[in-house]
């Protein structure tokens, strides 16, 4: 399954894996699972110095969670067994991200919603392509708040008047605001953002042993646990409410999920 | 006296306050009293999940605290009287503008200072007309540094190299600036910002029930109490040496408080 | 000594320190202890308000730390002697600078690399030249990290995946990127860049008296020595490696501390 959901390509030092989850790449519970192993397998990979993710769909790099994903029950049990205690199994997948041994690198060319966004926002470096890079907080619209870590990443990156303005204005940014708010690294005329991401992940996975180590480790991110639970507590009251559920099974029928639907996912939720 | 020095209009779950107290809007006992009433009775009001707070004079938003402000002394009494413990009354304003259950938005088109600057910095959000929002912390020019609240709610915004900027520079910034700074959350071309805050306050209204509070909950801001006493007292420390109230004085004589002499006071101060 | 390596110039309130140790401003052991002797004296001057520093040289404000600094191991000893508890003489040095108090203003229109960006990012203010000022960490290109407090400084002022980008990727930063990134107060335009600083300083020196200290304290910026205790491990554990040692002197070699081989070091580095 691993070799359908993720293609996993490594050379030079550089693993990258492309999700390739048709039609729109939602992060389903066998493609987060498909995830957890390949990143477990990659961290005891000691040819491997940097991890670049991209996606094989042009428009999409990460839809969002799979609405579907109850369907998966048993895949969800799996995980949030053996998540860290006090994260969600959303959040452990963020928080997989942010302590992987590697560098990794998060090249946006296309749009990247809700537990997408968060994914984006968890890898350490990200680079969207200038003109269709695209990024969104839209839970909102469904009746919630983020539940797998964005308020937390988000809350490092930007100012607390941002975090609210993405999270609850629930719009579609582009990769230029994104860059501005601090939510990205750069944004890159889309001409250039291959060259630019290879350059970048060939020259760290080129450095002399130690290094990226030393840095990961100088610079290892903080779990602010009580900030994590607070987050759960907020997702958790809001999305077993009916009218959440009502909202999801509307927008399934409205075309969420297929291309055209998940080009103008804000306008489809605001509309039900 | 509410109904003079600010207007009130709430629709579709907006509610809109512009600042009236011509000449150039100073922030007076009188205005900080009228605001803390309206707000507490807002506060209570379940139909109010925005508040957009925008000005009756087009070229200043709030010009700064009412040198005259001494004159209210009463007024002052029973303001500080109310504040939160360790808090003085200016700081108490923002304090209590950070606590508000709806979301609050500044649509800065003029010039905000001092108070005024620290109110914008205090509400949610804010967007500033390109060509016409102004910020400055003008302070220093009185001999004085921020009183309410500009030290703590700068320093979650942006660097400290550019708080020491702002506050010791005490220049008129632009919106881009301020924008590039963390200051506001955007700077929008004059004849698109209405439009702009008029559509996210209204997608934020119009959000499911309970997810502005659970996100506003998760995002409570961090009131940090020794930041607050420790710009109180630095505050303190120099606002009622004889050189504060001489500038203040020349500077009345010299054209404070008046539309003409308010567009450049920083150079009206500087020239004392 | 300091009358070589350091021209100091006073008026009106300003302090002007000129480094100048030709060819490309190393920071050796030399400065580094007449800076310190400098800016003691200068401490205790109340006729100075603003130490605005520049460079002699048009292509270097600081090229980085000598990498012949062993040679100097009396006068290391005698700085790390007098460093405070828990910081290494390198981290010393920034620290120092911090504790200034003077308002300290960095006015770069050349390059500045390693210890020398570090000393930028140590200073309260920072303006660049947008055509000539730039900065790099480029310590990874060694098969080192940063080991005099750009690990702290940095992550104050950007987000962690910047950090991480500019201390991994190592690539020289031009002013533009370095002011979106935080890690300077602004680019401005080379030909508007003197006006810009000395009008800055000029007003900061004429603020009434008790300001600057009394923002300086408000403002104080935070020691977080772990975070400096951190970074000194890693860099130790990396800087007396064989490779390192043979990376710096086949870069001698190759032309590093010499103008040519400093404007490209990074292309020199990579190619060992």
């Amino acid at each position: 399954m691993t070799a359908n959901l993720l293609q996993l390509n490594i050379a030079d030092g550089v693993a990258r894996i492309t999700f390739n989850n048709p039609p729109v790449n939602v992060m389903s519970g066998s493609l987060m699972r498909a995830l957890k192993h390949l990143l477990h397998e990659l961290s005891g990979n000691k040819e491997v110095q940097v991890i670049v993710f991209d996606s094989a769909n042009p428009d999409f790099f990460i839809a969002h969670v799979d609405i579907n994903i109850l369907d998966e029950q048993e895949i969800l049990d799996e995980l949030q067994q053996s998540a860290p205690e006090g994260l969600n199994l959303f959040q452990a997948i963020g928080e997989m991200i942010r302590a992987q041994p590697q560098v990794t690198i998060v090249k946006l060319k296309g749009i990247a919603r809700g537990g997408g966004a968060e994914f984006v926002a968890a890898a350490d470096l990200s680079f969207a392509a200038l003109e269709s890079g695209k990024l969104s907080q839209c839970e909102a619209l469904m009746g919630i708040i983020p539940g797998g870590g964005a308020t937390q990443y988000l809350s490092e990156k930007m100012t607390r008047g941002r975090v609210l303005e993405v999270i609850l204005g629930a719009d579609l940014f582009d990769a230029a605001t994104a860059a501005d708010y601090g939510w990205i690294n750069r944004a890159i005329p889309g001409a250039a953002v291959d060259t630019f991401v290879d350059r970048l992940a060939a020259h760290i996975a080129a450095l002399p042993a130690g290094v990226i180590a030393a840095a990961k480790k100088v610079l290892s991110p903080v779990r602010n646990i009580e900030g994590f639970k607070s987050e759960n507590e907020g997702w958790q009251s809001l999305v077993f409410q009916p009218r959440t559920a009502e909202i999801m099974t509307k927008a399934m029928q409205n075309g969420a999920q297929t291309v055209a639907g998940e080009l103008k996912i804000e306008e489809l939720l605001r509309s039900i």
